[in-house]
């Protein structure tokens, strides 16, 4: 994943700090960061956003993907990047007019680790 | 799973009626649900006291397990446990004085499944 190696992953990458949640008490500081990083995707909104990106051509799409399928005004949408970008889920490269939001490749399934009990 | 059959699985199991977010665009509803369910997951509390009971031995924990560890009130703790419960995450039955928090089955590899790109 030589885009990932890239780049500067922050919060997500932090939330695989720890052993999954079944094997081992998680401790304070690793529970704070685990939970943060689940409410940045706790969202309606922001959950479709992620699955539209995920499941396109490369697992990036442009942001003129987003805003039919959404229904949302341009910066309810804008906002929504923003806090998936904050916590390490998208990445975002502008080409010729729009902007592209890609996922971070092993983002969620650094989560899915956490989660899984087999 | 026995135990998990014989439960009624109302949240997590919904949430699970989705594919993996990255396989399809999930619709509107299937994102509500998922985002509801994260939601009852991200909280450090929650996350600890699922982590807690899930690593504890047969993914099942007295209250008196809980209250230590998190130094928390009585209500506090027991306002976390019913969201978890009304979540779907935990299920609760009292034996003598206590009363005893088990994982429900599957719960979370349900959302680890949702999320897993790979």
């Amino acid at each position: 994943m030589p885009v990932a190696e890239l780049l500067p992953i922050t919060d997500v990458s932090a939330a695989a700090c720890c052993a999954p949640l079944t094997k081992e008490a998680i401790d304070p500081a690793g529970a704070e960061t685990v939970a943060r990083t689940l409410k940045a995707l706790a969202d309606p909104t922001r959950v479709r956003i992620v699955s539209i990106v995920a499941s396109h051509v490369g697992q990036e799409a442009c942001v003129c993907d987003l805003q039919g399928p959404l229904g949302l005004s341009q910066p309810t949408v804008s906002h929504h990047l923003k806090v998936l970008m904050e916590a390490g889920f998208l990445t975002r490269s502008k080409r010729g007019t729009w902007a592209y939001y890609a996922l971070v490749p092993g983002s969620l399934d650094k989560i899915a680790d956490l989660l899984r009990t087999v």
